[in-house]
């Protein structure tokens, strides 16, 4: 059991608005950029990684968002339709914007980045008056994502879908994702992460996400409790604040606070990591299921996602999860 | 009696945020503009228009704003520093940004127009980072202006000022003051004028700016009381829906409304109505009054200022207030 | 006599492109801008005062360039009927493009400055396919005047009319008139003005504006000869240097070099004298003057645009100048 | 013997200024994008591989451009070094500029598309400041292309290079390469492309390209003679006009005209056809072949070229070249 209450009579569990886009992975890995040569094409961003890890789960899914009107925005909207998720609020771009790129470098399992193509990204040209009420009004549960914030008219598409969510009950949840590309400035960033906040029921982020987020203010501290007291204060139920290798803990508005455990993994790259526990966490939420076994159940979604070479492409099944943790518990019972 | 109530303890009535501008007012009236030849320089734009008001009135005032480095930019600070404003809190543009222009027309009483300049206008360059907590936190009521909303990082200043004004416990009034030059599309507008209202105790505006800020809305039959309803669903305690010359109403959250009484005035042209209204509905709202009173204290203001060529120079002081309601209702007693 | 050749058989003596503007020059002289308050409005621009004042010589004008869809555009379009300036090549803008604006101020005779709006100015927005060969074709001299070469489209639009005239066989002159403002840097600058300057027959500048010009170049010591010399490599019969109140000097391709007579002049401000002395210069070239005469005729010009409130407005007749020229030598025989 | 005379006492044979991009081509081919899945990583741009064409054929070539400051930049600049390429004039963008990319999607041998990424990119913020005389001074050849006209500040710094190699007597050759991405319009492109070929000694381009440059000009039969011809009024000793399949013709000043040898090929994919033409055919007018041999050595060049999957790694030796041509003559005499 937790504290959300997901509404009745919904014909979706859940639908993302935001970011669809290509990753392109180094087939050589440990190695720098430099060295590859080969990489392979995957569907990519985090929505689009969320859903397609829900859709893996048993859940229907539906997105809303935008893809460029060539080969890399027709390759996205199949792969979508291949996983089952909704794609009728998939809009093509026509003013000739592309699909947003980003090149994977893993040089070690510790030590990968990102090289991004953000520049006239189809993603950030979904208008307000493109996202459909109707949609989002079939949803139990509305996920947004920091990165479609970065741009007008993205940005408004956001805040109209957060409107449309809250207008027909759908819990929302926020995954914050900030990606410094295509922000014109931190002061910009904490101003829109700020006013979406306040309307989300479960806010999702890492330490330096909340630290951004609270520049204007006195959290010099950088105190967990005091970041997630202040939105109990808006509409939020649960802050999750990530801390990288250290864990993660969760807030609830009752003042409980509960830490996920993590998992043994043969970590290929990190990538992917966050993506894939918010698909899991926000399923095992869905199911009724208390806060902290969906925060394991993420985890362990996390733990086989990182595992893999790709993002979307390794997101696990039900059984596949199940699997996961039966098989780690009993290589290490405690 | 009213139902807002103003914080004790402050050092400042009253702080505006937004546009500082320049009026350049045809000399030669009752004509089109390609047959005028001479104008007269005057500090413009509309929160600016409301600050001079009251201060006229008796006021404590300060002002959140950026100016252009250049003539016009000084001679705007003068100007406001010769009506006891406080400018401490008045940014210069460092990066060439120029002082935004409104060449007025004035064919005849009924039949005025503007030509506007907002390219590169400093006034929209005011970031979140530039205004003072101290300063917001200072006053007793915050005044936010639509055309501040219009542009990045002016629209993030606002929106700054506003979670300061929440966190100091001022009361927020928004002007919608709607221009649409600078807002890339209705939809922009609409979104961030949303946003905005949320977060504000009084709201004032026109049936035409409301009509805009719910265009994703049912209010099919642009119904007052609909619109109305809707902001104290968030935080507003007094909406005020203008309709020209028909005449203002004001809804108040104990479901009272209220009907302006207007005065016969000796017209010259439209412009400055409004914002002499504002400021003396606003000087009545702090001063207790019944939300009527007040409203008749603004209709007062604002037929002496539509009586003159200017707007902001022509601002009556709460002697020619007084003055003007002793005459009018001498010579109409109703 | 001189060296240039204009062509026969032309239904125009001179046709400019480039910028149309407003000038608003304060009313109160001898102050800084902050303490003047009224503002009066003319036709402004170089090309637009040059071809006004050759106009006012008697000549045959037409004008290319376009004009914003406002008060102030069709403000300047009537201006230049009135006198007699062939308009059909001025375009009107349908974009929402505003007019330039250049504020004069007058701190004294000899420091003047300019405000000026330049963003969104519709005379940039000329583009090459409006310019219509025939009004090109049917021109003697055709003057392109440095500010059209600032920005696309009007850069095209400028070597659009070049290659026209080209075509046609006019006289080609280059007022340089170099304005930092809209210019991305000086690099770009040099590179436009030396793509333009190549094909030109006249070239009139400052010797700051060679200067500009000469930035990738040798000539450290800033030689007028040097300067000339390089232009006879490509087109040009004439190049001349002004030095301010120094005089300018010309050199024409057969070597020889001329200095001009300065008149005494009761100097109100120094706006408009290149202006008149372009109008005054070109206008004697055109009469198979000697260069010495027609640069004399030019400052007499210049002497009585200075003298007076406006550019355009005061451009003179030419029996003003000639009985200028008379009075002025039977007051100082030489 | 051809009527190019190359200066004597230079240290480069050969200096580009322009694009250095990649090319990511589908490993997958004979198949749309949509259903690819691998790619492979090459450096690109039309310039880039015609000195990767000449180096291979045993010249001493230099580079001007401009890279990201990423992996991908650093990966181009390694490859022109182990070519032998000089890159001391690749300057390195400090301002996050991306590497512009070029996806390849081979449907069948005939049927080849590209999907670029030029948004942001690099190369076309080369300034003119950043050309250095020396490395233009010390090259017999110039080339540029025409990707670097498409935006400032690259335009101007290929305008620059154009007055470097003017005034140390190398002798120019421009290479249409025409790409309507990133050009603000077709009469822009006009534009600098004439403007540009004003300047050159040789010029080369398909119809279509030539067809776009005179698009305010009254060659309605697209006569390639007529086309030729204007060049002849300016600097120029050749002009190549390409027909795809149907060969390439060449006019010389002389008033002679050529037609390329064409040769069978496997076709694999038509990228990199013109490119390695180019190569070969500059190539040979630098040992002073005649016309026509030149011409047929490209076309040996491009027919390699075409029979691989790559375009800069595929460019061949001159012992290839000369082994192709021998054993294709040996199998066709004619």
């Amino acid at each position: 059991m937790n504290s959300i209450r997901f509404p009745e009579g919904k014909t979706l569990d859940f639908v993302a608005v935001g970011r669809l886009c290509i990753d392109l992975n180094a087939n050589e890995i440990n190695r720098p950029m430099e060295d590859t040569v080969t990489f392979t094409k995957y569907v990519g961003g985090s929505p689009a990684n969320i859903c397609i890890g829900m859709a893996r789960l048993g859940l229907k899914i539906g997105f809303v968002g935008k893809v460029a009107d060539d080969q890399m925005g027709r390759f996205i909207v199949r792969y979508l339709e291949r996983e089952g998720i909704g794609t009728d609020n998939v809009v093509t771009d026509r003013t000739g914007a592309v699909t947003g790129l980003a090149f994977t470098e893993i040089k070690s399992p510790t030590d990968c980045s990102i090289l991004m193509y953000r520049d006239n990204a189809a993603d950030l040209l979904l208008t307000a008056a493109e996202v459909r009420e109707e949609v989002v009004a079939g949803a139990k549960l509305l996920l947004i994502s920091g990165t479609a914030l970065a741009k007008s008219p993205s940005r408004e598409a956001v805040f109209q879908s957060l409107e449309y969510a809250r207008r027909h009950g759908a819990v929302i949840a926020f995954d914050l994702d900030y990606r410094p590309y295509t922000w014109a400035s931190e002061e910009e960033t904490a101003a829109y992460y700020n006013l979406a906040a306040e309307k989300c029921d479960i806010v999702i982020g890492t330490r330096e996400e909340f630290d951004m987020m609270e520049r204007f203010e006195a959290n010099t501290g950088h105190d967990d409790r005091v970041t997630a007291a202040k939105w109990f204060d808006y509409r939020a139920q649960i802050v999750i604040i990530k801390h990288g290798k250290d864990g993660s803990i969760a807030y609830a508005k009752d003042g409980s606070s509960h830490r996920a455990k993590s998992f043994k993994a043969n970590v290929v790259k990190t990538f992917g990591a966050g993506d894939s526990y918010a698909a899991g966490f926000l399923y095992g939420l869905m199911q009724q299921w208390p806060i902290a076994r969906s925060m394991e159940y993420g985890s362990a979604a996390a733990a086989i996602v990182v595992s893999s070479h790709s993002c979307s492409d390794a997101m696990p099944t039900k059984e596949q999860v199940d699997e996961f943790i039966r098989m780690s518990n009993a290589a290490s019972p405690n």
